[in-house]
């Protein structure tokens, strides 16, 4: 029988595209401050010619996470597409060399859309503001799911962002039904305030039918549940899923379990570029459950991770995050 | 009449793919440290496959001159082959977004090279170590020369490395004549001790005969006079050229003009990546001379530039050299 995988990851393969500017900028070519948004081509291709010198980085909501759970020594696969051009192979390459498993076939011939990217606007606050055009990724059908490979996950991460395409809700029914099926649990994270906003019923469904564990931020859980309220969106989270962890910025997160929560801080560190910080507070999460920890502690692994890949340009991590965790400890 | 360059350069157009690496990776895959070496596809694909995630920023020794040029005001233009492809669509973004003037035609149709690449393996001392995959670069041709360009350039800056490629000799006998025509002057640097050594005889005919400007480091006029000492390169230099600037790593840098020699210091600074540390010398120095300043002064600014680009990943400045300069009282 083949190996397990601690987690597999389902999300859009993308690669960031990051440059600093003034916030003068955003402001001037309408790019929303902290929060992502989808453009086209046409859009895409404008805001390149305006912005400054970039910096190519591989990226991708959950790809950074399966990349830092690879880094952090978990056995971590994942799904996501991208077409056989250069950026593709930059993507393909840096997540295999960081020992995760990538198989989903790039797409070939004469097809439309190149590899999908993200233009990150990195303001002097280190806050990131992200213009992304899916491209092929937008198109992970059905047919890329491999059920084989979920059925041989002891978690599934759905990355929110991919909620947004044409097949993805029934791709993602997929994945989930096979993972239950080989004894696996699910996870989701929310990603964005806004992808929340556009998918919310389907996400309130999936969490309280579905999903074993839900990852989001403050702003994530008060858009699912339409209230100003961090409270009462904490309320409504430890009634719809037995876990969960809501990230609170610089004061850590709270991690909810059987309707108990505790607040977990965080270290404070100089936020350089806050792009990231979410995906890889899942991945230090993750590495956590793998190794049969507590939540509370599994909250503190992700807040070390959260906190390396927040003091650099870029959502992979530059350091060894598994020597970091020892180093706290953990 | 249209307006004059201050600098244009010319060289090799290049990604550099950046991944930092422990010295053991570099003798178990045969990379010998601390300088560039060609490669061809197949050992580019070798090496790409077992090396670390890796970063892509825009690089090319010259044009990482011709963009710090920019960035400090100079106006700068740069001619250097890159193909219709991702890569060479950032590369081209990049360079223009700098500032500087980029209108060398990006090969189209079904050309057998993309864009070229340079993986540059950063070790922990921050040396890196270059594998260089030319691509479509080396094809720059004579006719690619924009003679009109080259008149109307005050400086112009021929990269060593472009030494390699079947019609680079005459493309640069080109674009000396028709800058010296239109009154403007020509500079090289030697780029690396290996080009050195196999253009030996065509850079020094070139040196004596053309050149009003040389730029170099100790190891590479070392290797051009075939001596192992510096005392006995830097003499022959002063006779060869009327001005030179010989870098000597931490300690700053020799100018020689009309056979005086000075040794200008530099300011110490932790190596996080020495990736582009010669090129920014330079574009400090052309800078410099732009300014009409002395070329002591000149050697000053290449280094306070040279001090910025090895405190980061990547060899494109990502702070405002102007400002640095003019906080150095430069």
């Amino acid at each position: 029988m083949s190996e397990r995988y601690d987690v597999v990851g389902i999300g859009n393969a993308l690669v960031d595209i990051l440059a600093r500017v003034e916030d003068e900028f955003l402001a001037e070519n309408g790019v929303e401050k902290g929060v992502m948004t989808l453009i086209d081509t046409a859009r895409a291709a404008e805001l390149y010619a305006r912005m400054g010198p970039a910096t190519a980085i591989s990226g991708g909501s959950g790809a950074n996470t399966i990349a830092g759970l690879a880094m952090l020594g978990s056995r971590a696969a994942y799904v996501g597409k991208v077409r056989d051009d250069q950026l593709g192979a930059i993507f393909a390459h840096d997540l295999r060399a960081q020992g995760a498993v990538f198989e989903t076939p790039m797409a070939a011939g004469d097809y439309d859309y190149e590899t999908g990217r993200c233009m990150v606007l990195v303001s002097p606050d280190g806050e990131r503001s992200m213009s992304t055009y899916l491209g092929v990724s937008e198109y992970l059908s059905p047919s890329d799911i491999d059920e084989g490979m979920m059925a041989r996950a002891d978690w599934l991460y759905l990355e929110g962002y991919r909620f947004d395409g044409p097949d993805s809700h029934e791709a993602f029914a997929r994945a989930i039904a096979a993972c239950k099926r080989g004894g696996g649990r699910a996870s989701v994270t929310l990603s964005d305030p806004f992808c929340v906003d556009r998918h919310r019923d389907a996400f309130r469904r999936m969490i309280r039918d579905d999903l074993d564990l839900l990852f989001a931020n403050e702003h994530e859980v008060m858009s699912l549940y339409r209230t100003d309220s961090l409270e009462a969106a904490l309320a409504a989270v430890a009634a719809d899923v037995r876990l969960a962890a809501v990230t609170v910025g610089p004061e850590g997160a709270w991690v909810i379990e059987d309707g108990v929560r505790t607040l977990v801080p965080t270290a404070p560190a100089e936020v350089v570029d806050a792009t990231g910080a979410g995906d890889l507070f899942a991945a230090g999460f993750l590495h956590g459950l793998a190794q049969g920890r507590e939540p509370v502690t599994c909250a503190a692994m992700g807040c070390v991770a959260a906190g390396e890949i927040i003091t650099h340009i870029g959502a992979r991590p530059e350091v060894d995050l598994k020597a970091l965790l020892a180093g706290r400890g953990l």
